[in-house]
């Protein structure tokens, strides 16, 4: 018979830490604390594995697992001295869910387990305390309705508040025992009404049932949706675990919090957390009431305070990483509800892993893989304006929940969060408080902002978790969600309108603020030189402009790994001598229009030297069809016409000539080169010039030209002989030489598959993962948001292959071409200058497909760092453990 | 030393037959007849390597070639007992190409080499024909002029055609000896004018001059274009052959002619041929005067014509082919200057082919291999209707040069056939005569017209080899290049006009004329069954419609490949319901629209069932976006809006949501029926409620459901479950069975890629050929005409791939996937249904891919069935030469 089911506390604990798999991360821990000898209250977890079982079996318990759950109730009642239903001395349970990986409030719960009409008489006796014995019937019923028997939460608010205006009661507390009755009575009732059963008596049925209700949300929406958000895979399912209660709110002497072993948001070694006295836990996460700095803890109750200190200081110790702890004190006694790794802010985690490293607690290694590369994103991004924001209307203030700055059009609810981002505008997703319905209008959310909740409630840590910018609990807000507006003092806000807030202070503004960039931390260097020393991979920038290439040198970037020409094509006037030279009727006309291109060109190539020094810098000429170059409506063909002082008839005809059923297939890239050398002459002409010029500044260039789009040999020949000539040229004309390379973009499927050919020309590859994505799957980019949105939904594809690269399927055209490339030329050298150059699992694909380096926008460069060197680590610690590489999919 | 020249003739030859790829078939024949014993004047062959060398070393001669050539010569000029420049007894030669593969008239040709003013006084004195021996110097230095030195062909016509003027003389043999004498004058003078040198008078110099002449016109135009044409490849170059000169224009003892060993138009096996007395070879090749059917030979001189028949015999059973001779007679006795496989028509291949096997000249397979797939297709198009053609308006009459019909508009030059063409039009390319320079507008011409010229000139031999119908010699037409008309009578047609020829019986029509579908010879099936019985590939065909089934199962189709159901789609007033579909707001009217479209897809379904009796149909979904079915002018989309009652702004928001940038690459095939199920329901219940209506009559239907553009495992597993489904309620409404299969397109190269995965649902592969190039190699067919065919032209691509499969890049795709297909399900049905599967080098292709089958367009069913045959027999070859089977790339 399968062990289903895993005591703890009381000396009898039968799980630990390590079985986190078995017994989610919340069941190992309490095992793993009772083990240590802390305050736990006991219990026992169902195995993640019996939940397997309960999907597998059409929703029926696995064989043995009631007997056992009835066999670990024993134990439990024994050890706790009392009995789940018996009035004299009752046993009430939590029964809580918990998965291998945390996906905090996703999914069920179910407090106060146990009670009934004679339970709460008895309790309300032993306790001497019929307020609190009918308060927690009242939440229970509430629970395990809306839990358990889906009965809308808002049915019991509406009675709640009902009463509390019938009595003229500010807060829950102000309710007496009667009124709670009364209400226990209107909650029965409602139960009735939509469940058309009673509610049950029978604390049995209470707990299989709960705990059933905890095995179903493994899979309700917003579960489903947070695995998916926050790549969770591979899980069996939840735990359950069920626990003997304690409580926090049976008087001044009780009470409950969350504290973490360090500061989650700055990293800053001191203990940090709040808590609120009288209370359950649910009022500290749900922000329903603001509590109170863990500090001030100390001075009301100097005992507890020191005891919880020293258990989180022996747990950070134990598990070696910060701790998030849930306690209770009950009645003067403090009990450990739960301990995890608790989740930080991008700059948190930088700050605790170079300090646990500076502190001997972890190793390089050990902080470089505890970081999540794409975390490092939050650090990168712009904040406030420092003079802009002084000068800014501030409306009012919240608290600091989430770091960094956000602008955006104020928005009232997820719905509305997604309409106006998917019209490209930013929003600031702003609610009373937020609950696991917002999460999708808060992944598009620019920034969160909340009226109610302290720094633990759902949405901070959400906000955290996601690197959003939030501010929360800012009291003075009142919002209307039917009006769609927000009033803060005299100011009125409606949707749309613009909102700033400020993450790291609280503050909040009407109108928008400039933003400038994020400063790097000296935590940030540490951790980027761990990186770079740890790395094999080298991490190049796409950048078309000095600018750009100064921001991503100053991230480290180590060279260009692509810099597109004809972005400088559209610049100023440039337009108008690119646009005669479409129109040449002959090669004679065009070239005359090339000449003007020419010394354009040749200084934007000198200012990308200059600004990259003696990195190397990979030029891409000449890649879009030349209708991209045109305007397509009358009005600015007519002005068009009249710059160029030809007839508007002619360049009609020209945009006509141009128009491409499937511009993505058809001329453009080294096509446009074969049919117009002179072209691709003047481009080559321009950059090797532009080194000429530089290097007599004592730079030494490194020049790569790069020819897009090749699918054949005849095509790289064809054009690396014109550029080879034209290069020559100069050489002879300037009598000076540059070094420089001629490679080839590998995009079109075909150039993988006959890259053995291509090699024999190519003196580089950089696999343009963005078109080589397109036609391996069939994917237009710019037309595949129709339908593979409904693919990820539907779970056709795991990941939008445009953001995370396709490994199954063009991650085997990118080995292939890897392969016969060297085959050909062993010391070719591979990089990647798709957008995937920067996603963090891409990388590790182009790591261990033997790239030399890959190449991302300037902002993605540090993330592309960490994530190589992580790379080197796995990579180090599978053949330590003998496994082949486990490959993402 | 490497050995340059082969001596040939007086007992003394070097060569044989198998020498080919070196002598080149001129010379290696010519070597062979002399072995044989066969009056052939002596000469010798420089060989290809020497043009090779000539070529590798900036056109200069190869060590040794100038020593060999002189010594050769002195052996030449012993055994011929006369000296190259001897007045007294004077040797003179011709010089001729002569590659190893059959180039007609493509390369030049010098005679009459080694005449000077002394020279020709002499051979006037020795031959007592002053006359001939000037025409001869008059021939000699038109040729040389032309060949050697590029001075104008006109430049010397334009002297001839003035003094036949001035002398009022009709042909040229009216010409008397003075006017020759002055014509040479004057051909000297010219000659003098545009080369800016003398015409030289050492016989030596003419000799080494010719030779180098010959070696450059390999790489002429016309040569590299026929070679490109022709698919000829891997040649060295040309040989050269240096022979002494016999004279068919010394009197009327003498002669020249070409023949054939059978009717190389019909294949009966009768002595076939024309001749001219008293002329030189170029007079009947040329065209110029209208030659003899060569029967009346053997009255004219029955010891020579018998002295032919017996060498032509002997030649075919030597050879064990047909063969094409030509021969001279000088003052009565017979030469035979050249023997070749003949050139046929297809007819002719297939009537000798079978012959020959039952003459146990030649095995089957020969018999098969002897026959140009590509060939067929001569036999299986139509011909004019007999009834419209008895009423047409027959204008004039010429030789049936090359069989088959012909309707198309009248053009006069190359360049407007090829502009015409271009638009679409079927031209009739019309000339007096035509030239190597004409090739390329005989190349997209429907047929080809001449009003000079035999059955050998050279439109006859080229329309013949290209299957283009051919009329020639229609002496009647009088043809007008300037104003580009031509008269027959009383009737004048000007260019664009409607002309029709029939090339079986060389009658010419003024207009269009209907035409019907070829019968099939008892030879053609005998061939055929002998390919049937020889092949392991099945062949299908695509069709749509029940006549192109019954059209295909004619020519052999064993099954259908590929029914795309868009089609039906357009039919009458079926538009209308796909456009409800379309403009349907919701799944439920999306579904009523589909119902009215159920019962109509049914009925065709029905129609090709039977059509196809008990033979696998392969139906392929949905394919092509649904904004093809839409229309995009206002006009149309008003009459829409009327149709279907609904306002136009409608029409036109559904028209501008469903555009797309890269429609090739959008929302298309299977991912329509992901996002809309109910229309793969509609189709998978089509299918098979016709299956189960046909099954009645008592046919064994085989359905075979593809889904096309799948790429990834969740596309096919998503549609085969909602086809399954569908299909399961049919057969449990209908309470009946049928078998059938479910499968994809392979066209997606990621498809290919992950082939593995998606057999584990596919229970059938067929690879879309088509799409699959397109993203392969990144070209759009609909865009890529504009630089696909420069692409061709200078050489990138050898051949466009949409026509002839790129087995070197999406060949590597489709060996990947058949490989990786079969490894998840051993028994996995193969094939491929893009245009290649009608195209012999890639039906050999997919033979040794090891697919099942191949399936092409109705009227290429025997090709493919030949082409399969013949890649077995090439298969069988090479394994017992141990060689691995040729790559042709």
């Amino acid at each position: 018979m399968a062990k289903h089911v895993y005591f703890f506390g009381g000396g009898k604990t039968e799980g630990k830490a390590e079985m986190k798999e078995l017994l989610g991360g919340k069941g190992a821990n309490l095992a793993e604390m009772s083990n240590l000898g802390m305050p736990v209250p006991a219990g026992f977890t169902i195995t993640t594995n019996a939940c397997d079982l309960f999907y597998r079996n059409r929703k029926e318990w696995p064989k043995g697992l009631m007997d056992q759950v009835r066999a670990n109730l024993k134990k439990l009642e024994s050890v706790m001295g009392a009995k789940l239903g018996d009035p004299e001395n009752t046993l009430l349970v939590s029964v809580r869910s918990g998965a291998a990986a945390s996906m905090p409030g996703m999914m069920d719960t179910v407090l106060n387990l146990g009670l009934n009409e004679a339970v709460v008489e008895g309790l309300a006796e032993r306790t001497g305390n019929e307020r609190f014995a009918w308060d927690a019937y009242r939440r229970f019923i509430q629970m395990f309705g809306d839990v358990v028997m889906n009965v809308s939460h808002g049915d019991f608010e509406h009675i709640m508040e009902e009463k509390k205006q019938r009595v003229k009661a500010r807060v829950d507390t102000d309710l007496s025992t009667e009124d709670l009755k009364d209400i226990v009575r209107k909650y029965k009732a409602v139960y009735r009404k939509r469940t058309k059963e009673s509610f049950p008596d029978d604390p049995l049925e209470q707990l299989l049932k709960s705990i059933n209700a905890v095995f179903e949300s493994w899979n309700n929406d917003r579960a489903i949706t947070y695995r998916r958000l926050n790549d969770i895979k591979g899980l069996l399912g939840t735990a359950v675990n069920v626990q003997a209660m304690v409580f926090g709110n049976m008087g001044l002497t009780s009470g409950t919090g969350v504290c973490f072993s360090r500061n989650p948001s700055t990293g800053e070694n001191r203990f940090y957390g709040e808590y609120l006295m009288n209370a359950q836990g649910e009022d500290v996460v749900a922000g329903i009431r603001t509590p109170q700095p863990i500090k001030t803890l100390s001075k009301k109750n100097r005992r507890i305070y020191t005891e919880l200190v020293s258990i989180k200081n022996r747990l950070e110790k134990h598990y070696r990483d910060m701790q998030d702890l849930e306690f209770t004190i009950q009645e003067g006694k403090l009990y450990i509800l739960q301990t995890r790794a608790g989740k930080r802010t991008a700059a948190a985690a930088l700050k605790i892993g170079v300090d646990m490293v500076k502190e001997r607690l972890i190793t390089k290694e050990e902080a470089l893989m505890r970081i999540e590369p794409e975390q490092l994103d939050h650090l990168l991004h712009p904040a406030f304006d420092p003079g802009d924001e002084k000068k800014a209307v501030r409306i009012t203030k919240g608290l600091p929940a989430s770091p960094g700055a956000a602008t955006g059009r104020i928005v009232f609810n997820a719905h509305d969060a997604e309409a106006w981002a998917s019209r490209g505008e930013k929003v600031i997703l702003t609610r009373i408080e937020t609950s696991p319905e917002d999460i999708s209008g808060m992944n598009v959310a620019a920034g969160i902002l909340t009226s109610r909740g302290g720094m633990t409630s759902h949405a901070a840590v959400v906000a955290r978790g996601m690197g959003r910018c939030c501010v929360a609990g800012a009291g003075d807000l009142v919002i209307d969600y039917k009006t769609k507006k927000v009033k803060a003092g005299t100011t009125v806000l409606k949707e749309g309108d613009y909102v700033s807030i400020n993450g790291s202070t609280g503050n909040i503004y009407a109108g928008r603020i400039k933003t400038v960039e994020a400063k790097l931390s000296g935590d940030f260097l540490t951790l980027m030189k761990w990186a770079d020393a740890t790395r094999r991979l080298g991490v190049r920038t796409n950048a078309d402009t000095p600018g750009d290439s100064q921001t991503a040198v100053k991230f480290g970037a180590e060279g260009i790994g692509l810099c597109r020409t004809e972005h400088m094509f559209f610049e100023g006037d440039r337009i108008t001598a690119v646009r005669k030279m479409i129109l040449a009727d002959d090669t004679a006309s065009r070239e005359a229009a090339l000449r003007e291109l020419l010394p354009l060109q040749r200084k934007d190539f000198e200012g990308i030297f200059r600004a990259m020094k003696n990195r190397p810098v990979t030029i891409r000429l000449i890649d879009p069809p030349l209708h991209e170059f045109v305007p397509h409506d009358e009005p600015s063909q007519k002005e068009m016409a009249k710059v160029l002082k030809v007839p508007l008839q002619k360049i009609k005809a020209k945009v006509a000539e141009l128009h491409e059923f499937n511009p993505m297939l058809g001329h453009r890239g080294c096509r446009l080169g074969i049919t117009y050398p002179e072209i691709i002459r003047m481009q080559a002409r321009a950059i090797i010039e532009a080194a000429i010029n530089v290097k007599r500044m004592r730079i030494r260039v490194q020049p790569e030209i790069m020819i897009p789009l090749v699918g054949e040999y005849g095509e790289i020949s064809f054009c690396k002989q014109v550029i080879k000539e034209t290069i020559n040229e100069v050489f002879k004309k300037k009598k000076t030489k540059v070094a420089y390379l001629v490679g080839t973009m590998i995009e079109v499927p075909r150039a993988a598959l006959i890259a053995d050919e291509i090699a024999k020309e190519a003196e580089f590859f950089s696999f343009g993962t963005n078109d080589l994505t397109q036609m391996t799957c069939g994917f237009s980019r710019d037309d595949a948001g129709k339908f593979l949105k409904e693919y990820v939904e539907k779970g056709i594809f795991e990941k939008d292959p445009f953001q995370v690269l396709d490994q199954e399927g063009v991650g085997q055209l990118i080995e292939m071409g890897i392969k016969k490339g060297r085959s050909t030329r062993k010391n070719l050298k591979i990089g990647i200058c798709g957008e995937h150059g920067g996603e963090p699992g891409s990388v590790e694909f182009c790591h261990r497909a033997g790239m030399d380096y890959v190449s991302c926008s300037p902002f993605r460069v540090p993330i592309a760092r960490l994530a190589a060197a992580q790379s080197v680590i796995k990579e180090k610690r599978m053949m330590k453990t003998g496994r082949k590489m486990f490959r993402p999919v």
